[in-house]
């Protein structure tokens, strides 16, 4: 005797019909349990596909007025009780979901008329990643503006700038944070654009080239609050695209968040000193009683070698022949898991810049032994004694190894030593003027001198922080007025499906 | 004593001025030579680089007029002479590019002043990948137009659309080939919201903050025909994200590519004798006599695994601190070698496309057992005798099970059997109407029915096939002239460097 | 007023001793919850782990009796009551352990004495990869037998063999299949070789290097049953190869697994018709009933394509400096995972190929045309009649295209045509003898000439089919011993805490 | 008129005989291309490939003995030659090398007898990846020599272990360094376990199952040197998952180089100040004349990027259907050179290690506030007075958190303020005993007290870098041994075809 439960699985797994045997245990445990893990999410989606689907098609007379009310209804009942665990026995969502509809009503079986079960969770899928990517570009935005406002608070505190992380040139924590905004700026326009393409329905396609029982995908494209159908019936069930370039919007966020992480992880160290994590975002050594650890950090630098593994099995994923259910299985679970990943971490990073400490003074102290200014010297031997840049900084060059191997710094050399340089160089060469060293070792004038766009010139840093910020600003109040104007629609399906189904407002 | 190009090498290595020795000649082998090795296409635009930046930095007062004369003539010199080869014992192309000029002129002292070597590759980066970005463009546009074309001659064609490799629905072969134009065509969406961040110029920027030598970035930009500067210069220096959207710009067009091989490949072998490709795109096997293999496809297919990679291993490198030349190396070979990679295979799959021949019995032929009408067959159960789907899927599926067990196909169902069969389901059921399965077996008469968007009623196929070919002309249309402008630009920063240099124009 | 699991989390976290204040709920739900997700498989090792520090540190006289018997019996409630779920609030699930610790005894100050929580986990860690391991060697030694056996049973069912699809010569089916069991092989060679590696035990370290009090790593290796300790300490603490080697294992397993299953679902297509799955690995269609999908062998390819994005990821996440806890962050719950995904798809796949059907006389027919047998007939004129391969060759190669312009297959080519085309190759040449065209294109001929090692005749194939199976078994009976034997040892491990903690045996 | 070029593609594409027309510029551009270009160092072992082909067929009386001895003339001479470079036009290197023989001999026509361009081109690539592995394994064991012998050499000079790039413990530079020479050790073991798998030939196939022209595949693995023929012929011609382990190791072994090169990066900047860079593996900048910037490090951490996304595409290459070409075009080029790779990276960090400066008092200084002792103090107190470590590793939180709100550092604490804090934290505790305070911060008795297997005292890290030392001595005898078989064996094969072709010795 079996129980309800394999009969429920023999239902909606088509056993007796097309099928004469029950999926093997090994098949549950391998494919059907890894296929339900990840499509949970899906669940409250489904629901409203559903309803655009039984109502529309009810319209159209394929679906009679009572069991359509009937399915509508049940439907309700289980959007209310929340999504309830699916189970690998039962098979992926989509029949689980079967089963719990065929628990309420007879009616279940209008359920998915002349559709694929796939049409339905591609669908959702659709849907969930809509509300991802405006949850994802709510969080780079606010990111954006935290980066913004911590380059105007620092606008004016000087700090080596590095490559190879050896010094190279005096800046401002002002300038060096901004250019973290960037990027994110970059990520916001890639979101905006990609949401465009996601924004479309793939609902209404039959198995993928549309349908004998016609079934008005403008209608249910509207009914979902999608900004049309997408346009090629095969494309829309399909679609490899949209999981690769998703993923990537994400490798390129997290990519851009982990470079921030890495450099204040260094930054954090006590070698270095210039900033200091907020314990909120910190985590204390089970061992070592002394340690405040970056953890919030490490853990940003491991999302993105997650996410650039993910997006690498996504891509070869799409890689089959067409019509391939396997093309599905991963970006189902993985896509939204992705963009929500991303979101959650640049809201951390956004509270980790927003809550740490710039150490100013010790920032000062790291420009002290002149190194920075080294660039600037050869270059304003260029302009002022017309000494070839090459020469001058070749010039440059061996009077820093001199005074290296002398234990001095570049800070202690002297006008005369410098002119002596500059004659055994050549010795036609003017005289190095006064206060040509005192200014090209001057942290704020050096500043003051880059004012070119994009320098690290306070105003320009200001200004350009400003700007950030206000563009910032507008991307997310767009974002709240898209997302609202999805809530809405949604909302206004689920009223839809009430009147339909004859329930109270 | 040493020869010529140890002490060229000497001096542009800077050994004696910073460094004290030569570079291991175990750095040479590993690192110099793999880093110049994939910067030989930059090095044209690495001259028009340097005629923007000499010319720029004149017009400043920065560099004398007369060395920036001396200089400029030897670059044009260089530029007209065509690449010669850089060897790694002279470091990266930036340094052997340095040589270059020193062997040419004394000038050379004001080479890259105010510049570091990674702002002048950078820029030259941008110019080789804007111009990668639109030559992949037109040939997108290319192959998206010949799948439009092969649409609109194969809309009457029915064949089956497989899901899973097992025969689905009836379709056209118009519409199968149509469903590839639709990522062609977000291809080239992704490409000119790409092409809008890429065509933006990073020179002028000193290291990366701006510069005492003051530049004019925006001089700088326009003379490179770029659409402005790049706003920040850390960030303009140290880009990661467009590398890893570039990449994955080859990974979706690739992919696309790649499934469109994967199902001809099939189609084209003996069993499924849907296809045949042309002689000038298979090869003949050195063993097997018979062989005429569709060598075309497999490359295509090896390519999408190689770029896959290649994005992984980009978007990896962007993951260290900032200011780290290892973000750099890597992606300025592999991102224009992987947007001409993916121009070229797309370029061979409109070829192959135009070129095939699609054997039309054939693909009736494989019809003909009516196991592609089953859904349509179910679909017309419910809407003509008001069976609800999931019975009549139900119904239909043990219809197939039985014939099957009897040898039969579904093709050879009687009225009386599909009449026995609806009744021992439902005794209340209307007979089944005459005509009902001629028409659900009718090819023609299935592809009718599918009139909503995107489905494959020919006369839905044909207006989109036209739709797709329309836009595509005008993207390639728009693609042309953006290519004309840019290379105008360039045309004129020669005969602007022609002028400063008193050359004959 | 704080919580009991506020308080708990305080303290666990060491908020006032090191930290000033509790995390962020943006760490909690970013960070601290998405770490804790992945170590869920690790909780019962790790009660293992403490069993052996307890105990060893107990008998060094660092941990006194008393509360160390404390200890352990709380350590045995915990372990027999099953893994409890970690929460985020409680940080990650080590310090989730130690909240359940705290809950049963004020013993738990002497937990995690003079240890690292990255040191009790990656115990457990090792413990479980080891574990994990074995099962994937029994899973792979189960594939390879059931490869052996269907090899065995079609060694004398001739088939095409396949390059680019196209048919290329003959084969049989034992023959194709059993090609697949030696890459099992030697994965099971690679495992067998990582095995030894993971054997061994990273415990003891203090932080990475040592400890004050001393804790005998022999004594803790060979409680938990190791081979023996890892040679250093810092090695051991953050060694990042094993991750990358075993996910290459897993990539390697799996994508042997795919390449087996892309075949079968080519010659599962009813236009290949080679071969039937079992309805029990088959999945039913919710809109085409005529479908029966090879669900299993979509599933094992989608499997391939994450674990290669897995084990990037994983590889990537090594690459930071060293001392990260982000290099172990996804390797505790991803490797782990990634080998028993492969164990239960080599167990499905088993099942797979010992439930098909092969369908001999469909193969039989795909040899009709004779196209397979073009390489034998040139070989057969380079043998018999001395022509040189490659005029063979060519001379076949254009029978076969005049042939198929008259619409004819090349088995009905005459003896007389062929000795017609001889002859207009080379007059010279001999008569072609009466049999040649009869041995050349019968199936069974061209099988037993394949005598050589490695190639199909039936009795080659079925020698090594034998000698796999032998080879098989061995190394599943091996697998068996060891698995054995750790299981002994742990046992012996929990004897040794109860009779520690004064309970009943 | 085709030109001498065009009629030679014509022949070695066998167009007119299989195919009717020669290859679309596109196709030659696009795929033969990009094929031929990742074959090239495959040319000198296909030369090798062809003696051994030929003589063995000329033996077995397959090839008669005058066009033998042609064919093995023109070979050799080829061989001499050197490699000439191959064109596009004129297909894949196979193709070009049968036009390169074919302008040399009508022999030609005896080329490839019985064998698949790919037979040939497998065998040539297991010569080169067995030839490439030994070199790899030379330069790792010449790397885990150099690390063992900086080992010895600093096993005495203290410096802060680092954690999240915070001070943990002390260490020694010898322990740290050691650290790094397992992996490698590991890397040793994984090579010596592949080589097993690469060092047997694939060679007698036929196109993958035997051939009628039997061919003695024994005579041709032992002709070539290797330990004999691989198993399965269908397997031997297509496997898939050497190229996956072969490139898991060049991962391995290049993210354990980049975990070196990273920390080194770190402690080369002026912050930390622990290790400076010989300038031979330095790089100048070309506009910040103090940069020594560690170039060698930023090249060795930018390989392992791009290894693993190498190693990413040769995975997913491997999965497609059977019997599919691109299978291996990937792999031919890709594989070798990623040994390549790593075999040169490896030696360059080999130099790089032996030439670092240590800077022992900066070391020395780093550990001056005490922090590095804080868990040793905490041992202590458990050791000494018996406080549970929980609460000891609390109280030093505690402290340690006081006095940095005091400005103070842990090496200011005082036995007094210590003793208050014991007990305060529970007066029933015994003083704190004299000394306790100067043992716990003095770094060479903590390190002396870490005697444990794999721990810092001095005596351990000597011992253990001796056993390394000895170890990768006996690897790099062995490998030298095999490398010198080989070779012999290889150099017997020419005198062999000289011989054989009636040369001079």
């Amino acid at each position: 005797m079996t129980s309800p439960a394999e009969t429920s699985a023999g239902a909606v797994l088509e056993i007796g019909n097309r099928l004469s045997a029950a999926p093997s245990p090994q098949l549950v445990t391998a494919a059907f349990a890894e296929e339900v893990s990840g499509q949970g999410p899906l669940a409250p989606y489904l629901h409203l596909v559903e309803f655009a689907h039984v109502i529309t098609l009810s319209e159209r007379g394929v679906i009679p007025r009572a069991p359509a009310r009937e399915l509508v209804g049940a439907l309700l009942d289980l959007h209310a009780g929340g999504s309830t665990g699916a189970v690998a026995e039962l098979g992926d969502l989509y029949t689980n979901h079967e089963a719990q509809v065929a628990q309420r009503t007879k009616a279940v079986g209008w359920l998915g008329t002349a559709r694929a079960r796939r049409e339905a969770l591609t669908t959702a899928y659709h849907l969930l990643v809509r509300e991802r990517l405006l949850a994802l570009g709510t969080s780079l935005a606010r990111l954006g503006r935290a980066l913004a406002v911590t380059a105007l608070t620092h606008a004016d505190d000087v700090m080596p700038d590095y490559t190879y992380l050896q010094a190279a040139q005096p800046t401002s924590f002002g300038h060096y944070v901004l250019g973290f905004a960037a990027p994110v700026m970059r990520d916001l326009e890639r979101l905006q654009s990609l949401y465009g393409r996601a924004d479309l329905c793939p609902a209404g396609c039959g198995s993928m080239n549309g349908s004998v029982a016609f079934q008005d995908r403008a209608a249910l494209a509207q009914r979902l609050g999608f900004s049309g159908p997408l346009a090629h019936g095969r494309d829309a069930m399909w679609q490899a695209d949209l999981a690769i370039e998703a993923m990537a919007l994400s490798v390129a966020a997290s990519v851009g968040l982990d470079r921030l992480a890495e450099d204040l992880m260094i930054f954090a160290t006590a070698e270095f000193g210039l900033v200091r994590l907020s314990d909120r975002h910190s985590r204390a050594s089970k061992i070592l009683p002394q340690k405040r650890n970056p953890y919030a950090l490490a853990f940003v630098r491991g999302l993105a070698n997650r996410l650039i593994g993910v997006a690498a099995g996504v891509a070869a994923s799409g890689r089959t022949p067409t019509g391939q259910m396997d093309n599905r299985m991963q970006s189902y679970g993985a896509v939204p898991e992705a963009l929500d990943a991303c979101a959650k971490a640049a809201d951390l990073m956004a509270e980790v810049i927003g809550a740490l400490t710039f150490d100013a003074a010790r920032a000062r102290a790291l420009l002290a032994d002149g190194a920075c200014f080294a660039s600037d010297l050869a270059e304003r031997l260029c302009l002022v004694l017309g000494v070839d840049f090459r020469s001058a900084h070749g010039l440059v060059g061996r009077l820093v190894t001199r005074l290296e191997q002398e234990g001095r710094t570049l800070a202690s050399l002297s006008q005369s030593e410098l002119s002596d340089a500059c004659r055994a160089y050549d010795e036609t060469l003017p005289a190095v003027p006064d206060g040509l060293l005192a200014e090209a070792f001057d942290p704020k004038a050096c500043l003051e001198a880059r004012r070119d766009i994009g320098g690290a010139a306070p105003a320009q840093v200001r200004r350009q922080a400003r700007e950030f910020d206000d563009t910032f600003r507008h991307r997310a109040q767009d974002l709240a007025a898209t997302t609202h104007r999805h809530a809405a629609a949604l909302s206004r399906l689920v009223d839809e499906a009430r009147s339909f189904a004859g329930r109270a407002p």
